[in-house]
């Protein structure tokens, strides 16, 4: 049997994920037992737009359309809440697992998604939606079952920590660190939900409901982004022997969740302080195994489609197997 | 219904997994679907030495009488390849799942075990051999199975890396460091194994069977242990902007798998440089996710408690429930 993909968009986290089932296709069908990936069908805003699609894939503007193609999986890869919400809803309540990188979209609608996934009796996969492929997601709901999460603490959002880090290193302004951010490509054209701190903000509201079940309310949470930092302000960090680093925290404190979002100046003493450029990485505050800290990339093509694909691969794998890597 | 527990040894591990289960118990039940955790036996060697056990438990000193309980998991708590390795085998022989906490007896007999647990149709849980509760064991085996890991560096004794920092911090000498390690309760009343880096040998060969399906020819892994540094090789790192660490490698080169365990002075680039005092670091470098850091503690009666108990936890908990940190 083939498992048959519809993909939401074909922008970076689009493209980027049909060419991994490409490129991984073989290692794929070893861990799904034989069975091939398929993208069946693609849904396009501009269908003009040139480029190069997968030979066997529908391309459509058409959402209903999607459907047509007899899929299995319908993987979200477009930005924003709608139609993002309406497309993912409609998926789940025709039987199809979804597996979404969209942020913005699961921190508002995430505990809707998850209940209907639920009642529908499909899966729902979201580790890309927060820090890409690193396995913030999966490490917090499989692995620390037994651990309580008293608090969490994370760089979650790269163009910031690339800002702070060239403003430190290379004593640059705030505007110069951000052209050079946007030349890399780790800043979008408009990079204001990163640097206001937004983005974080989308992914801390993600984890929040996933540690503790619920989500505090929205306009109550301290939200300040980089956008407030000067030469002067990362100068006088440093003469201290610290960093500015932009950390979102959430905690659970006198019977509700607290989340806050902003600029600290950290001491060498703390496991974020080393996490420097666009790395995210975040620290786990557990009862029984201790701090843990992960860290990885928290964007790009490639690690993105990592984190879809290890959703993909969860859903489909019939059996638990231990084998060790196939070589 | 109870889930029983066979205990093998009662020292800092055993003793520690059995206060776990007592005060997480509510926790774990709610896991478990409401059913109890109870450890039914003990195994202990010297039954004359004055300790307290849980009450309901039977304390004995003959294996075969451990099984007279009706237990469905042994917890193998003791140190060394024997008797733990023929306890292993026989306890799953008898349908009994297993899990351990033992590196030396599993780096050398581990693929035994996971053979004979796949043939008798138990589950064997390892999470606690290699950095405690840290999850580096089930990261590798089930988060990155669409990824190839192509090299994997560590931090793996923390006794190794507590002494470093202080000679490095301090300026004392390894002597000195070390005693401040037993001190502190870091390091044994022989700490052989760890300052000679045979203890992170023995994690180092569990990750390679994990990763590779393989293990290297023992005899060729090059092991240095940190015995060999004095202050002065340490001033001099220190004087370059560098930090010595103990670095265990693995990687996959030439068709086979290449592993050493040495000394190493890094640069701050180096996602190992900031890992500091007792704790335990690896980076994971991987094709799809980029290099990914995870650290924590690698010792200590509670974190190895959490390891043990999450592979406790994914052994019995009956569906794949995806619900919210129980508060």
């Amino acid at each position: 049997m083939t498992i048959r993909v519809g993909l939401l968009g074909y922008g970076t986290v689009g493209k980027g994920f049909a060419e991994t089932i490409q490129s991984h296709q073989e290692r794929l069908q070893n861990l799904l037992e034989g069975e091939p990936v398929e993208i069946a069908s693609i849904l396009v805003k501009n269908p003009t737009k040139k480029r190069e699609f997968p030979h066997s894939s529908l391309v459509t503007t058409d959402f209903n359309e999607l459907f047509l193609q007899d899929i299995d999986v319908v993987i979200d890869a477009i930005v924003g809440e709608e139609p993002a919400f309406s497309y993912c809803k409609k998926a789940i309540e025709s039987g199809k697992h979804v597996i979404t990188a969209n942020k913005q979209m699961f921190a508002k609608h995430g505990k809707t998604l998850k209940k209907l996934a639920e009642k529908c009796d499909v899966s729902l996969g979201y580790e890309s939606t927060t820090v890409a492929g690193t396995p913030i997601i999966r490490t917090l709901s499989q692995l620390l079952q037994v651990n309580r999460v008293e608090r969490f603490e994370g760089i979650l959002n790269g163009t910031s920590n690339f800002i702070l880090t060239r403003m430190k290193e290379n004593k640059v302004s705030f505007d110069q660190a951000l052209q050079e951010a946007k030349d890399k490509g780790y800043a979008e054209a408009d990079p204001s939900n990163d640097i206001n701190g937004r983005d974080a903000f989308y992914k801390l509201m993600i984890v929040s409901e996933l540690i503790y079940g619920k989500q505090p309310n929205w306009n109550e949470v301290f939200v300040e982004g980089i956008d407030v930092i000067r030469s002067d302000h990362i100068e006088e960090a440093s003469f201290m022997g610290k960093k500015i680093k932009h950390i979102a925290t959430i905690e659970w404190k006198d019977g509700d969740v607290r989340a806050s979002i902003q600029p600290i100046a950290l001491t060498h003493h703390h496991p974020l302080y080393a996490i420097d450029h666009e790395q995210n990485g975040v620290v786990i505050h557990t009862d029984l195994a201790g701090p843990l800290t992960l860290a990885g990339p928290g964007a790009g093509a490639s690690t993105t489609a990592s984190g879809m694909l290890e959703d993909l691969v969860h859903i489909f794998q019939k059996t638990n197997r231990k084998t060790h890597q196939l070589l």
